[in-house]
């Protein structure tokens, strides 16, 4: 989203058709920009979408209107309510991230600093000397103004949020606003928003967290944040996928070292190898962020919104045939595409938007497509 | 040395006037160079003491040719011998320091591989778990071919020498052949004789270790090896002078993490935060070491010997006094001096080595002077 398209909040009817576009079939946080910029508004590409699906092979299921005039009223109960990414609630730095979430469900976080923030991940198995360095972690990056951003999962994250709670915490839930996971960290839900923290969640309402929701999580936890640290995580470990987001994202990378004897330091030394910045006290990330360059963030842009002819006319159905031929399970250059298939700029994009949304395509890095098996 | 002078041994004579020389008073290894390229030989250098020094305030001792040939006898009696800078069994790796010992003290080591080693330094009181960590790199290293360099000291030194006993090891003394501390540690200098490994010092025999000879002593661990990597060491620690030390010789500084929480762990994370390389094994190690520019040992040398123009005349008093004058508690660079005294550079020279023999003046880096206190 450009700067201008973010200053008003979004009418009634409008948060609807977002909600109702973000919730359908096929449709990421890509599609739904794609779709938004090929149509000019949600409402537009809704009333576009039965057309541009009427060649796919497989049943696309839209969101109906009152699926999302029901989640709406069920976050209302839970206290939560939707931002759209063109609203000016909207958290500033996930505006700088790939794929970053058209809507969000927010509860709390009011008062927040949202700009000063640092993520603080690792290990649900957390050692006591883990999560003790947690706390004071968290509780010096609190004292000295920072926001703490977390998953709200067992050991280091659960440690992180209750040392912050006084000053100001940010979870990012796997699933659904009703389905806080795990269990046992409902109450402490419920006590990050007693004290003016931060509940939010990019799924639908009544979503059950599965295994590859909490990476896709992660993106959220490093994107709220100006960096990241990472306490104690195993070599393979949902800590170092937020790691590498964070750094994917421009973000600052900090970890805990810890002796080569203990298996719960093996994930950060191996980060601090890889040029993350050993940290032992909050200072140490303080010192770092206070002097990054301001300017930093003109760096996160991405310029990755394609330049769709908003008048092309949909493409012929022997244009697609020919561009489904092209595609393999390679992931190719767009731009290569255009230049082997002889097919315009627009056509193309019209094309990979349709396939997009019968779900035939997936992207890879924003740029490279490939066909999906 | 040049390399053109390192080729031959020294006659039993040479050797004699070798050891007179350094044994004298306030001839350390930059004014025994001094010496020797001012007067062409140690035997020359010797015979123009007396005369050098006719205007010194206090008495200068000139080490004694019967005393020179007690040590010697004494050494012989230990199993040890001297080993000169220009001799070809002087360490190669020593040559490209800084300070290097005019004349080594060594015992054994005649199999050892004296360019690949790593020294191996830590705290003396250590942890189970940062001996049990020395234990396994120093082992590992001597596998893969490695020659491990350390201090004899308790702890992390200990365990390093013991670890590498079969595959060759080297202990630096800082004081005499004889005065091996701590008590202790005689037996494992016996081990590390037994097993072919090197005992070394440039210390006279009977010469206790004070405090400050132990950094001294440190310079020729990292200075015999290609890089130290510390284990443990606390935040002022002679582990981390050490490190330095190895920096300014442009060794590689390897550093074993540990957690914030741990005291002993402080020395090594601040070392990996000011650029020592994170280690969690010896491959790591050995990679860097591998990968290591073979030309490295090219930026090692230092040109630093002064050119000494050899039929000088000896400067008068007044320029003496002229010199005294201009020099302070506050180090100059001697280029300085020649241009405000306008004196000529060989004058210079000379002066300075007259002061120097007298105990009147102190060199740091090499290349700075100041009057001494």
């Amino acid at each position: 989203m450009a700067a201008r398209d973010r200053a008003a909040s979004l009418s009634d009817g409008q948060r609807i058709a977002w909600l109702r576009l973000i919730r359908t079939d096929n449709v990421g946080p890509a599609t739904f920009r794609q779709l938004l910029n090929r149509f000019g508004s949600a409402e537009a590409a809704l009333d576009a979408l039965p057309d541009l699906l009427k060649r796919s092979a497989k049943p696309v299921r839209i969101a109906s209107q009152s699926a999302a005039e029901d989640e709406i009223a069920g976050l209302m109960r839970f206290g939560a309510r939707l931002v759209a990414s063109s609203e000016p609630d909207y958290p500033e730095l996930l505006h700088h991230i790939a794929q970053a979430p058209p809507i969000l469900t927010l509860a709390g976080g009011a008062n927040l600093d949202w700009q000063r923030t640092v993520g603080v991940v690792g290990a649900r198995n957390a050692s006591s000397a883990g999560i003790k360095m947690t706390r004071m972690l968290a509780g010096d990056l609190g004292e000295r103004g920072y926001t703490v951003v977390s998953g709200l999962a067992r050991g280091i994250d659960t440690a992180a949020h209750r040392a912050s709670l006084q000053t100001g915490t940010i979870a990012v839930l796997a699933g659904g606003f009703d389905k806080i996971y795990p269990d046992e960290n409902i109450p402490l839900a419920h006590d990050i928003l007693d004290n003016g923290g931060a509940l939010l969640t990019e799924m639908p309402l009544g979503w059950e967290p599965r295994a590859r929701d909490f990476p896709r999580r992660n993106r959220l936890v490093s994107g709220l944040s100006l960096g990241i640290v990472v306490v104690e995580a195993a070599k393979r470990s949902g800590s170092l996928i937020t790691a590498r987001l964070a750094l994917e994202q421009n973000r600052d990378v900090f970890a805990v070292p810890g002796s080569p004897l203990d298996p719960r330091a093996e994930g950060g030394n191996a980060l601090i190898q890889q040029g993350a910045k050993l940290i032992t006290c909050a200072d140490d990330i303080v010192e770092t962020l206070g002097s990054a360059d301001p300017a930093r963030q003109a760096l996160f842009d991405r310029d990755w919104e394609p330049d769709l002819m908003p008048d092309a006319p949909l493409p012929g159905a022997d244009d697609k045939t020919r561009l489904l031929q092209a595609l393999t399970a390679t992931p190719i250059d767009v731009d290569e595409l255009i230049r082997q298939s002889g097919l315009s700029a627009a056509a193309m994009q019209m094309l990979l938007l349709e396939l997009d949304l019968a779900g035939q395509i997936e992207w890879s890095s924003g740029q490279l497509v490939a066909l999906k098996y």
